[in-house]
């Protein structure tokens, strides 16, 4: 089959289910941090942008339908869907000044790739919680959910995840092949150029899909990983992170544990864009108005506390290990670990104290 | 806590997870000749049941919502979503005389218990499949999906699980204590009827929750086992099989192997109820009406070979290995089901052969 492209990280990316001790339920509480710091802008964002009353009018039922776009396990989309519930609820009692005819029902929408662990999210969710509830497999870069029946859409450090990696940095024979690094450095003008046209293909491809599914006047809450304009990503904490993490291995090719071929055709389908990059291409694809774009680093990290680097350790365990197994294979995934374990104590590596800050950028789109 | 009910069997119960060869999507063909040999009625039904307009015009999306209660791990519920879409869609063309100016968009909707092997559901749904699909976690005793939003519903060998043993049944002390029995023979006048009163309670609370979720005029196709009128469940088919099957126990605890206590507090949580059982209850609750309602075995019997005794086993380790894991325990499961096995092949075993036929209705009932 002469057209097939050659395997490089596998496409379906998800965390590490289960709920044991290096599951991603028990090491996402850094994503916990974001969660909780968004809260209030979320409610501020519902009570400012959404025209509740139209949508009641609108059709018989009072069913609010809220999606999540790459949920992960848990538990914080869990907490991400409340936020947004509570919003709708305080708005709604608002305008109706607590004596509202109409009680509101909410359908939520849990969406991953269809190897997430759905059952361990599934069994997340409060048992007396008074939701309808639902899990929908597939990839957010393709249509979900029928035509406009979506009124909040929700995504939490999803977007920076690729839908692949682009073919030509894995190619060696290629201009743009990035070598001796797994990520996209922002240096490299080549390889830069084939992350840029990947990362605009899914975002166009996001917003089309999430376009045909929103109601008109529908919100879109996204939080995403980007770096500040200008910056390249290898000058950031999450680059300083990401050399740390490849050294491991070129330790273990070193060590002759890990195939020096295998190593050359890895690099991390992610790309962290700057906030003016994103805007440009939700301008361009028009479906969308930006209500609010912020970026929100500096009041994130004055809020919450530095994680310890055993935390650090787990989370990157927990997020990463699925990755390694898929392209290095199972036998190597606990040697690499220790290996990292090992490096990030020795260089004292502390996340969002190397490097310049990430932002973390949040944004409210309107379905126009 | 004085009022906690004694442990019997467990509320959850879900058919065998996986796709290994002991699993329930490896050993389910049984209920796949049940799907076949019904396509045909659902065609029929849908097509002559269902005033498709009525929703086109109804709504401004041309989204079809279905949903399939209790559709455990597949591929059976893959086909009988399919064969309703076939008959939407062939009512549809027909309707519209092969000219219709709108495109439907089918949502479907898998539920089962939230310890149902969810992924591996998913991973049987054909990629290219162009429906949008989600899985909902939970009992269908409760409340799953919002007011008015499911146009079809579909329920296949699922009713006759009820959503606990009563609890009389496993009280020595209680006049319905059903000794030396694990099923529900139909013979002991109290056994009989504290099943019954348990059957008639979730009959109530399924209907009563279906009725809140399809929208006026929507359909549910039902496919239930049950016994001929006037035929207790221990002179049929099914009975005998449960007779082989709980012997199983008593050989066990003969060998030691079972505490006899626990074997005691064993029964079956399944009433095989009659047409006439099963009409009364429709008719009691009034949220449908009753547009066919058939028996459907010997049409069945006539189209199917019998399974080869080898299937039989499988299929009965298939549906049955997690409730005897969960009342006795991981380490007594393989003995217990080579003992089932060695039984089966002594006795001739032969299913559909021993005994009278058991009924399978096919229902088709309408919200009204």
């Amino acid at each position: 089959m002469a057209n097939e492209e050659p395997k490089t990280v596998p496409q379906q990316i998800t965390m590490k289910g289960g709920d044991g001790p290096l599951s991603y339920a028990k090491n996402s509480s850094l994503q916990k941090g974001v969660v909780d710091a968004t809260k209030g802008m979320i409610i501020h964002a519902i009570a400012n942008n959404l025209d509740m009353d139209k949508f009641c009018s609108q059709s018989s039922s009072q069913t609010f339908r809220i999606a999540d776009f790459g949920c992960s396990i848990g538990p914080n989309t869990i907490f991400s869907m409340q936020n947004i519930i509570q919003a709708l609820e305080q708005k709604h009692h608002e305008n109706n000044h607590g004596n509202s005819p109409t009680i509101l029902e909410f359908q939520l929408f849990f969406n991953d790739h269809s190897t997430n662990d759905f059952n361990t999210l599934f069994k997340s969710i409060p048992p007396s919680w008074p939701y309808f509830v639902a899990g929908v497999p597939g990839s957010f870069y393709r249509r979900l959910f029928p035509k406009s029946s979506i009124h909040i859409g929700h995504s939490s450090n999803a977007l920076q995840w690729l839908s692949k990696v682009p073919q030509e940095v894995v190619d060696c024979k290629s201009p743009a092949y990035n070598d001796g690094s797994i990520y996209c450095r922002g240096i490299e003008k080549e390889v830069t150029k084939a992350y840029i046209a990947q990362f605009e293909k899914d975002m166009e491809s996001f917003l089309n899909g999430r376009g045909e599914e929103l109601v008109n006047g529908g919100l879109m809450v996204i939080l995403m990983g980007g770096v500040p304009n200008g910056i390249p990503l290898s000058h950031t904490a999450i680059g300083k992170f990401y050399d740390l993490f490849g050294s491991c291995l070129l330790d273990l090719t070193n060590k002759g544990l890990v195939n020096e071929e295998k190593v050359k055709s890895f690099n991390l389908p992610l790309y962290f864009p700057s906030a003016k990059e994103v805007k440009v291409l939700i301008e361009r694809n028009g479906r969308f108005s930006i209500e609010s774009m912020n970026e929100i680093t500096e009041q994130l990290k004055r809020g919450q506390p530095l994680p310890s680097a055993q935390n650090c350790i787990s989370h990157v365990r927990a997020g990463f290990e699925g990755l390694i197994k898929d392209h290095f294979g199972t036998e190597i995934v606990d040697e690499f670990f220790a290996c990292y374990a090992k490096k990030h104590l020795q260089s004292g590596f502390v996340f969002g104290d190397n490097g310049v800050d990430n932002t973390l950028m949040f944004m409210i789109l309107k379905r126009i």
